[in-house]
This record gives structure tokens, sequence and C-alpha cells, in this order.
């Protein structure tokens, strides 16, 4: 049988190449996105047309209002999201424990389908200096996971891969042409439009606009 | 200035308990609640009576819909509660991760407040077997936790307190008592009628009412 992943999937660059290589790897991905009031909703339409062209076993969207706690520029339209460029330090649109809740769903969701394996597309080269996209922040969920659980405490472990952590975002999108993603349904402005249009300008347009250039590829992103 | 914290509320005896342990301990408390989808939604009420009652900070109720995944007699009504006495092993009523997501809220709330302890009313004496209520996993949370965050990062240490943990459910009975807890507020049944009532039978209902018994105190659940 076909073992079963759960993948987070934003509709973003990154978690699309995730999609991509767990399936790749053999897994039936069921993915997982959560409408947690962030500005660029858009995302989440993107999230779907991803899972269907990857032909995702799964996909659902939970609804979790982090818009309620707000504290980050991504949830609270009072915060403008930054467009200067990327600067040292944690940035305004950190937004508060996000990957631990989106994991913690995972692991939830996981158990539910009997499911050992938890991939997310973090990465901690070209990002935005957020503490829970480092590898010993990916290890420690690990760990929590299979203490947490059922599955974990009857010794069957749970894994949690992180398969672009160590990649560029060059490497990323290299990675994922090879496996026919198609970055034209993908997401990644941090202040989308509805229709999914970007504005090129907040890091996270930059650090993916500078990954197309440095791979020499084209890029399909739609700027408004 | 009073420190703040985070305290997870469910409106049941453990809960309760916490929160007066951590109120006596100076804190201002900032309570979480969160509506899952579980069958005994009356707890709510009864976390907002508790909170009320005990001049907390605030109380938020954040809701995130686990029924989706299903999987557990609390979220699952086609699954039944049991009702023949504690077993062995890990019960039906386990819902999976619920600790582990209810602690990343706490965790996001606790960051946007700039609270650096997060208190949780796991016990792992007279309970029902959940591998999310053991020290390890409250240690696990705590390593996790300030690996994940800007605080961590920063060097403000979260702690994760869970006072009851080593204690009997007489014990926390005792401990609440002397603080005053009213707990003919509190609503611990796995199937509570909408009014509160409890149906004396399932677990959650007999670890509660042999810890009176234990404590030599008056049992003030309204059976139904």
């Amino acid at each position: 049988m076909t073992q079963k992943a759960i993948v987070l999937l934003s509709g973003g660059l990154d978690s699309a190449t995730t999609l991509a290589i767990a399936g790749a790897a053999g897994f039936a991905c069921h993915c997982l996105s959560v409408d947690y009031g962030q500005r660029h909703r858009a995302e989440l339409a993107a999230a779907a047309r991803v899972a269907a062209a990857q032909r995702a076993a799964g996909h659902r969207v939970l609804k979790l209002d982090l818009a309620q706690f707000g504290g980050s520029a991504l949830t609270d339209t009072a915060i403008d999201v930054p467009v200067a460029g990327v600067q040292p330090g944690i940035p305004v649109t950190y937004v508060p424990a996000r990957n631990t809740i989106m994991l913690s769903l995972a692991l939830a969701w996981a158990e539910v389908l009997d499911a050992r394996d938890i991939f997310v597309g973090v990465n901690a080269v070209d990002y935005s200096g957020y503490p829970d996209c480092r590898p010993a922040f990916v290890a420690a969920f690990e760990t929590l996971a299979n203490l947490a659980t059922k599955a974990g405490v009857e010794g069957r472990k749970l894994c949690v891969h992180a398969p672009l952590i160590d990649l560029s975002k060059a490497d990323i999108v290299r990675r994922g042409a090879d496996l026919g993603v198609d970055y034209g349904l993908t997401v990644s402005c941090y202040q989308a439009d509805d229709d999914g249009r970007a504005c090129g300008a907040c890091d996270s347009c930059r650090l993916r606009r500078e990954g197309f250039a440095a791979a020499g590829l084209a890029d399909p992103t739609r700027y408004r």
C-alpha cells in the first residue's frame, strides 16, 4: 500500500516544490492549508491549484483565525508589509508561532490518517530570518511529535521532512522545475491581490525573483 | 509591572485549578479556550464563568474545527464515549495532537503579548493515559517553544508550567479548594449536556468524583 504523507501546502513556491518532492518519493500526499487570516489569501486558491495539478491524494483547508492575536504584518492590516529589501533580524511579517501551529495541525491529521511522514517547505538559506524555519526547530518538533502522539508512544515513529532546508532558492526552483512543478500556479507574495498578482517588492517576492534569476529560469510570476 | 501569563482554560477542574495557581503566583492571567468541535461544548461556557470568577486579565475563545479530522470520541459523534471505567492504554477520547495544538496557540498569543509563561493543567497521575499529558511531552514543548519564537531567539526564555503534573486528583481539588476555586462552575464531563450537567459515567466524571471523595470534599458537580 502506498504510504501516506501530510504535506503543508501554503500555495507558494517552496511548498509546491516540497509537494513534488514528496510525490516523487512515492507518498500519497494529503495536503493541508490553513486559512489563518493571512492578508495574502490568494495563496489558498493557489494551494488548491497546486494540489490539483500535482494530483495530491487530498487537500484540506483548515480555518483558524490567528488575526485574533495579531502581532504580524501578515495578519494585521494596520502593520505594513516591508518593501525596502531583506533586512537583518526577524521582520514584522513573522507570524508568531505559525510553523509550530501548522506542524501541530499536520500532526493531528497524520495521527488520524495513520501517516508517519510530514513534509514542510521551510528553508533556512534564502529566507526571511524566521526562527521557526531552522533545522533545530524542525528537529525539536520531530522529538515532540513522537512524545505527543499515540503513534509515537506505540513505536510507530513519526518523521518530519524539511527537504528544502539547506537549499538556496535557486536550487529549490531548479529542483522543482526538474520535477515538473508549474510555478505559474503558485503565489508567494505577502500582499498578493485577490487575483494572485504579486507586488514584486516584498521580501518574499524579492527572494523568489532572485531565485529564478540565479537558476537561469524564466520567472512565471504575474506581477501587477 | 505584573507579569503576564497565558493559561489554557478548558473549563474543567484541572484548568480551573491551574488558573488559580497562576493567579496566586501573581501573574496577570490571559486565558485561552479552544472551540475545537468538542461534543462537550458546555465546557466553553464553564471556561467563561471560571475566568470571570477568578478575575482573569482576559479570556479568548479561538475557533478551530478539529472535527474536520475526526478520529476521536470527543470530536466525532459516531464514536461513543466509553462509560465502563478507566481502562489501560490510550482511550478513544484521545484527541490527536490536541495538547500540542493548544500549546502552540498559547505560544502564539504569548509572543504577541510578550508573555514568558504558559500554564497548562495536564496531569499524569489520575488521568486518561493520553501521551500528551506526560512530563517528557511538556519538557519537549518548552524546548521547542524556545527554538520556535522570536522571544526564544532573543534570549527571553519561555517557560511552560504544568503545576498539576505530579498531583493526584485529590491533591488537585484540595489545592484548588485552598485557593478558593468554585468547582461548581466547572464542567469536566466528556458528554456534558448543553446545561453543563455531567453523565457521571465517563472516565473524566469518574476521575473527578473519586478525587472529591479521596479529598474528603463535597462534590459540587451537577449530575443529570
